[in-house]
């Protein structure tokens, strides 16, 4: 997604080797390495980090980077933007990570269970990822470090500052990087993957000269809610513009059609997005409007168009692109 | 809810004073005293105690407690237990206080902005709420406590460790007891509202004696999935084994009937569950189940009571009681 990363290493716990391998296969993920995660974080970490570093019996030898990026499987919703200012940040620091303000006060327990002492929250963050270092001061780093560091430390920011006295930028993170930990956060992860999708609708007008008011009227009125884009031109398969809106992760699209055979311009339209590398993990919705405006057509027409549209939808459905007919006829 | 609180102090910013006694009214919550808030949670905090303390000039003069218990309305999932153990604690230690393990590591940033230490995630803990203090402590502290405090402190165990040397009993307490803080968190709160209510269903038999395997088969497959209650005795509005599981906040039932009449047990029902006190903030899914084993009835009969039924069911979904009618004809 990021085109500037060059290689990524997916660390896994054995056991789930093959169904990772099979996850990137079935959806083409490209530049990716599965190594052997080990009995804790650190020890993961320093798997992964293995696979950069100079070792003749190695197999799967890949250039050392200078940056290296760590992140987490379980803060899904990283942008592009924070990873690429942590990655300026170490390569300047020497390290860095993002952070975000704590949402509870933390305390210190003293032996008998009793509060010893609070922290003040305002002067404590909380230490998200992603974290990002000069691939040479964290591998130097984990290569010092103890048993007891790799078998019960947490903080990657610490071994670096411990191990090599850099003392990491910290850059403050969105909300959304928080760690999903509990079934509740598997809710809450859904229902930002659902806002998300539900932000942006294209609106694609194929009406002649005489009715170009309808395809507007309908973007103006969407404008309101959502975030919309107005396609106007005719669809074909060079449309540039329509192929970057699909690229851009668009997943709802509304066609409004005033010719017959609305079927054509529908399934052109669904072949752009299948051959579009979007992840077709989350529905697309496909909404077919056909405007009927001809004096003369019996109403059948129209209905043959919409069980015609219905047919090609239970085809669509498969690959998780919902299509649907909408027939509006007046005079 | 629990019924050994006396006294319930909800302190309320003073815009949303009207609309908290609205709400009170609206569900019948007893024991309950609106108070101002102040600019900060302390001065909130002070505010609400202030109740208890003597004072002539007050209007709304309640009795001291020897405990009281100190709960933020954004933790929504607060259970009996919890409660009862942060208060056992207090009469004990004088202060009280739930927590939770640390989510992520945390680290004090320096002055630059860069990382100054990490913290050992185990010896630190996340202080949540509930938190019980002998109210002569808590109120003391308050009042020692200097504008600094009220105006930038977060911690009422820091307040009463800090003005009265008490050091706080720390109780575990469960996972959901977090902030509702971010938007998702909404969504995560929905999920275990949604998960709780679908925990549970009652089964209501009122076949005859000919035919007691079908409310047994039924309870029989359903406990494999949930947790299942069985009444099988005739239902009438003195039943308190019926009453008991209404109580104890069961939101889905299965009523199986072989009479004609079907209806009038759904509504003796539908009648318990509205005099009742169970919030109906979220819906009561009733499925009222008509087992035609009549070798005489003709189908339209059935029909009738499935009419019936659905014209009944409008009625109560104004309740939030959703009525669903199934007719089972065999021979």
């Amino acid at each position: 997604r990021i085109s500037w990363i060059s290689d990524i290493i997916v660390v896994v716990s054995p056991e789930n080797i093959e169904t990772m391998k099979s996850i990137i296969e079935k959806y083409g993920h490209k530049r990716v390495t599965v190594v052997e995660g080990g009995r804790t974080r650190h020890r993961s970490i320093f798997n992964g980090l293995k696979v950069f570093a100079k070792n003749e019996f190695s197999s799967c030898f890949l250039q050392k980077p200078e940056v290296v990026i760590i992140h987490d499987a379980v803060r899904p919703f990283v942008e592009e933007d924070i990873v690429s200012k942590v990655v300026m940040a170490a390569k300047e620091h020497g390290a860095a990570g993002a952070i975000r303000p704590l949402v509870s006060t933390v305390i210190a327990s003293a032996a008998d269970g009793c509060l010893d002492h609070s922290l003040e929250r305002a002067r404590y963050r909380a230490s998200e990822m992603p974290q990002a270092f000069l691939f040479d001061t964290i591998y130097e780093a984990y290569q010092q470090c103890t048993d007891y560091d790799l078998d019960y430390g947490t903080e990657c920011l610490h071994l670096a500052l411990k191990y090599c006295k850099t003392n990491a930028k910290l850059v403050e993170g969105m909300a959304d990087l928080w760690k999903v930990t509990y079934r509740r956060d598997l809710y809450a992860a859904e229902s930002i993957i659902k806002d998300n999708l539900s932000q942006q609708v294209c609106v694609i007008s194929h009406v002649k000269e005489s009715l170009p008011q309808v395809g507007f009227l309908l973007t103006e009125s969407l404008k309101s809610q959502i975030k919309v884009e107005a396609v106007s031109v005719s669809l074909s398969k060079n449309d540039s513009h329509l192929q970057n809106i699909i690229s851009g992760q668009c997943y709802n699209f509304v066609c409004v059609n005033d010719k017959r055979c609305v079927i054509q311009d529908t399934q052109e339209l669904v072949d752009m997005l299948e051959k579009s590398n979007i992840p077709l993990l989350n529905p697309v919705v496909l909404i077919s409007v056909h405007l009927d405006m001809s004096e003369n057509n019996p109403f059948s027409i129209g209905m043959e168009d919409l069980t015609t549209i219905k047919k090609f939808a239970r085809e669509t459905e498969k690959k998780n692109i919902l299509v649907y007919g909408l027939l509006i006829q007046y005079k």
